[in-house]
């Protein structure tokens, strides 16, 4: 198995910035926000994801001897001074994070993350923070769209073998709980994250029989409470019309996996109901994602689960988020001076930001207002701000990372304990957008402003840059 | 850090088919086919990736007693008696393993890999082996495509940020390479698989100075032979001027990172020439894919080297690979007895299988044959087969995993000369494949034919299944 080494789990151009500001004297404190400039294509909000898992690379972030002994002989390294390499085995993330909790709903231009730190620190951490959030917010927010779209029908998580590997599997079983699944078939994920985890059987199973009644008589007597019979190996009609002449109505589920979902389940119901099963349930699975499921429930299917594999786990209507990390302020001589980048259709905000979120007279969010952060909450309605502190000088002061414990049980107790929170967060998040943000195929979009100062600074700041670097060509 | 814990990197459905074939005593030999029905969207061929973790995974494969503890407590096993949980705690893969080498050009249908194994061996493997071998194929394949769209041209995989997680990022960029990218960004491909990393600077790093000027200073006296310099921060053209007047020929490449990079590249290049910089390289990077790299060099951009990210590391355009693993014979009685699943448009063939590719005249590929394992290669002209022999009765026997030594130095450098073969493989094979499927936007296919004795053998079963199953209702 490959032995992953984190400090190194970084784009190269971190590691030569780290080493030219180490070898010209400069590693003040920097401003770096992690944010999404557009939502990606059919997604009308976000919601964000993958925090334990930056914070957790923050707290732990160090170079073995094995990892700098390797950069020591890399070419481009090859005018670095001894110095340099000391520094790295010494290293720790010594600064602030303020972040963005898990199942928060979120837009673009909003800071997800701002990490506070010396430039070198807070520069390698760049591709580890970027790579984890964005994935992880990726998948949540196509989890929550395929929730709505079951409406009040489970979902369960089922894409591991369809996912970017295994670690990918994992992380999107855990976001896609934050979105609103209800579990996931990932074992991992129920052993790490203590997610509930569901299965059935493969065909492989039925066809290991010498036929299919045998197989499932096998089945139902070892997993009475739980097992959910797979029906469609040969003719799921059939199957559905033994299984209740022989097992009646102690069969827990079945699971439709190929055909037309909509018209075979009507078809199953009517027989389970007409032998005195209607308790068992018809759990559907088969290249599902929001569009399928929400025309199936509206053509009138029989469905109470959906498993939903490689839509869900790859993101695959949007399959990548574009969030970027971008200077935007860095301490000289004892100030910090906000930053911004100016290029054409990628330009940036100066400053630490906070997000403020107003809260209508119904309850609902009204509309979002980034500021500086030492700007107040504007005066008229009531705001919510949604940047909390997370980590302050290099410990992790949010609760949910509190994992000192190394007992995998104890562990996964205070993960679910935490996972539960932002999954009820996003539940309660995405009830309170407006409704119309909600439809599947909406084309209206959330407001979201800068503050009055935001805009300000930029301007004055526009100018000192242009200053400084047009004029001596 | 999450410690991950590989035994239970599989579907909940895996353990619990293991527990009813461990009570009901099957647990007789099974043959597997990883296969791919149809060739992903926009895909005329894969390019093979992704054995050397699947190998290490078999090799390694056990469950540690917390694992065990974990699923004595999970409410679907409460049936299940304690020695199959005795037997999960000793089991370890003892079966056989024939596949494609990395780097094969392979397609829809053949096996890519082959597994015959106690069957509750080979099933609990199945959604690591999915998963890893379908993330890995999918993005050497899209690697191979932007890789012949750049023509001579260098390609570098730096898609780790926008990857699906920081394991995504790194196998990304083992499996681009073996597609015929030169290198990656990230490190830690680097330091594990021995990969070169090429890195620059960030917009960040400019705007950490008072002026770009002394950013370019500083970058190059630290890395005056690998100096990438970034010079679309403020003004593309005016930094291309500054750099030529303060530095001259001494520049090994600047990176252009926005806007037109065809036009930009050309009075980049322009402006470098007339000042004796004929040397130094022009990079490109910005949302870049195979076919905007192909339209680029189509329209004459002076661009010697491309960094693609998001597109490769994700496979954007054709983000999941669907292949499956099914049962294709299990041992009865003390014969192996073929299989098959009928079910339409999800139906197998069956036994263990070998492909053979026919090699024509002109040496360039001209058709495979799918037939069983036991058959000779047809009498009629030059075929060469494809799946080799991995793993014998549990160990692995090639060459490429041969690494019991655990010094990093050691591992990369013997990891590295396999991927190097891979990649040398992968493009000699491309190299013979028709023209024609070589094209960006090609629609013809190639040919993959079924031996007749696969057939007949297919038809014997389909029924015999029927009869097993359909009289009995």
């Amino acid at each position: 198995m490959i032995q992953r080494a984190f400090g190194l789990t970084t784009d190269l151009y971190e590691l030569t910035m780290a080493a030219a500001y180490f070898e010209n004297g400069i590693n003040s404190r920097a401003i770096f926000d992690l944010f999404i400039r557009r939502l990606p294509n059919h997604r009308s909000f976000l919601i964000t994801a993958g925090l334990e898992q930056a914070l957790e690379y923050l707290s732990e972030f160090r170079f073995t001897d094995s990892q700098i002994d390797y950069l020591r002989e890399h070419p481009s390294f090859n005018k670095v001074s001894k110095e340099f390499f000391d520094y790295l085995s010494e290293v720790r993330f010594t600064g602030d994070v303020w972040a963005m909790p898990e199942g928060t709903v979120a837009f673009g231009m909003e800071p997800l993350l701002r990490v506070e730190a010396p430039i070198i620190e807070a520069q390698v951490a760049e591709t580890f923070l970027l790579s984890t959030i964005n994935f992880q917010t990726m998948i949540a927010s196509k989890a929550s769209r395929v929730v709505a779209a079951a409406q009040t029908r489970d979902v369960i998580e089922f894409g591991t073998r369809r996912a970017h590997g295994t670690e990918a599997g994992l992380l999107a079983a855990r976001a896609a709980f934050i979105g609103g699944c209800i579990g996931t078939s990932n074992v991992e994920a129920g052993y790490i994250f203590g997610l509930p985890t569901f299965g059935t059987l493969a065909h492989s199973f039925v066809m290991a029989f010498e036929n299919e009644d045998q197989a499932f008589a096998a089945f139902l007597r070892l997993f009475p409470d739980t097992g959910t019979v797979l029906v469609d190996t040969y003719d799921t009609i059939a199957a559905v019309k033994r299984l209740a002449r022989d097992f009646g109505s102690s069969v827990p589920a079945v699971r439709l996996d190929s055909g037309d979902l909509c018209e075979l389940s009507k078809q199953v119901r009517a027989i389970l109901d007409s032998s005195g099963m209607s308790a068992t349930k018809i759990f559907a699975s088969s290249d599902l994602n929001e569009r399928s499921i929400s025309d199936l429930l509206s053509r009138g299917a029989q469905i109470d689960a959906f498993g939903v594999g490689t839509e869900l786990a790859t993101s695959f209507d949007s399959p990548s988020m574009s969030a970027v990390y971008k200077l935007a302020g860095l301490e000289r001589d004892g100030h910090m001076l906000s930053t911004i980048k100016l290029s054409d259709h990628k330009s940036t905000y100066p400053g630490a930001k906070q997000v403020w979120r107003r809260v209508g007279d119904n309850g609902g969010f009204a509309g979002d207002l980034i500021s500086l952060a030492d700007e107040a909450a504007p005066q008229e309605g009531v705001w919510q701000s949604l940047l909390t502190p997370m980590i302050k000088k290099g410990k992790v002061i949010a609760a949910h990372s509190n994992t000192d414990d190394t007992d995998p049980a104890t562990l996964r107790a205070a993960r679910l304990s935490d996972l539960n929170n932002a999954r009820d967060r996003a539940r309660d998040q995405v009830g309170k957008l407006p409704s119309e943000l909600r439809r599947l195929d909406t084309t209206s979009s959330y407001r979201v402003e800068f503050s009055e100062r935001i805009h300000e600074e930029r301007k004055r700041i526009e100018q000192r840059l242009t200053l400084a670097n047009h004029v001596n060509l």
